[in-house]
């Protein structure tokens, strides 16, 4: 029998890939799906397709009001996502987006019994936010053994981070080599209701580049023409 | 002006005190209850009346399906509130609960400007929560500064555990002597829509004896009589 973990998934180029890293380590995998408010349900209806085709055991979507705290582009309309490369942290930020994530994952596994997380952070493109961060990450391990019935039982409770020092061309090869098919996953920020992405944000740019990179052909369906 | 500081007020007696503890030491306090599918509703219109008698700044409720994930009597309505004693870690006990509710205060803390959080947990009472121990918050606190913002900023933020070694019987003399209206409070696991409380769980029980080790009287609303 397959030991069981659970999986974030956005509906993006990176956690797709995490999806079909974990289940070719031998996991049965359960997804995690949060929907937070973003602006658009694409991504949430590509996690869903993404779970079914590669073989996850179950796909649960999870809602929670973050977009009512406001503070971010990517639940906030009032703020604009920009278009060109930022300094520092963007607005498109999302407020203690992956500890919120990572605990939500955190309840579903004790409720599973599972002793493994898997998250698509990465350090290479990481893109100014603090909570991709490794250290971050092994902060939260080190809570998450504390918090939980595991951690009081002396199991020890993982938090795997596949893609943490990837570029994001070796995450396409990686997932183009595992049979992830990229044209199902949605990674723009603005993308409209078919999933259709708008070539200028900055998911769009580093998604972009790293198929070129990867030379592999980019099946993104953009909403205009920018190839 | 007063700094600004995020309070987890679920509408029990604790977390009624750490506001009042909070606003008596200077913090304009941001009260934040979380909808996560609780047995009754009563215990968010209590949080309600508390956060405006103890002159919170501002009130948010943030909805959270944690109950589609099941696994505790609080949130899923097959498995039964114990009204005796129970060894080990309880039913009651809500996967990840307070890693998920401080994960939504440090993403309102980040929006707000707060550096700190205030969170009623106790280790005197904490009947088997793995998520209520120092050692747990301390942690917690410690990857809160590498997730946000003020962490890559150099600005350190607090977790605030007034409660942490204080009985029950101290919680509530510390509360009374800050003018908190026990009456409003509802500590009850099953307490029926009007907020009244079932008298047997294990809530009720170390609330009760509170109240008589303090020499207050009890003002709590028992569905049937229990005194």
């Amino acid at each position: 029998m397959k030991p069981p973990a659970v999986v974030l998934l956005s509906g993006g180029l990176d956690s797709a890939t995490v999806l079909a890293i974990a289940r070719d380590a031998g996991y049965a995998c359960h997804a995690l799906s949060v929907d937070y408010g973003q602006r658009h349900a694409a991504e949430l209806v590509a996690a869903g397709r993404i779970a079914a085709s590669l073989g996850a055991v179950g796909h649960r979507v999870i809602r929670l009001g973050l977009g009512d705290l406001g503070g971010s582009a990517l639940t906030d309309p009032a703020i604009a996502v920009p278009e060109a490369p930022t300094e520092g942290i963007p607005v498109t930020y999302v407020p203690a987006r992956n500890t919120v994530m990572l605990a939500l994952a955190l309840a579903w596994a004790e409720v599973l019994g599972a002793h493994d997380i898997f998250i698509g952070v990465n350090s290479v493109d990481y893109s100014g936010y603090p909570d991709c961060r490794p250290e971050f990450i092994e902060a939260f391990a080190r809570m998450a053994n504390l918090a939980t019935r595991a951690g009081v039982e002396g199991v020890h409770l993982a938090i795997h981070t596949p893609l943490q020092h990837l570029s994001k061309a070796d995450i396409i090869r990686r997932g183009a080599a595992l049979g992830v098919d990229y044209a199902q996953t949605v990674s723009c920020y603005q993308a409209d209701e078919a999933g259709r992405a708008c070539g200028v944000c900055d998911a769009c740019r580093l998604r972009r580049e790293g198929f070129a990179q990867a030379g592999v052909a980019d099946p993104t369906l953009y909403r205009k023409d920018h190839t």
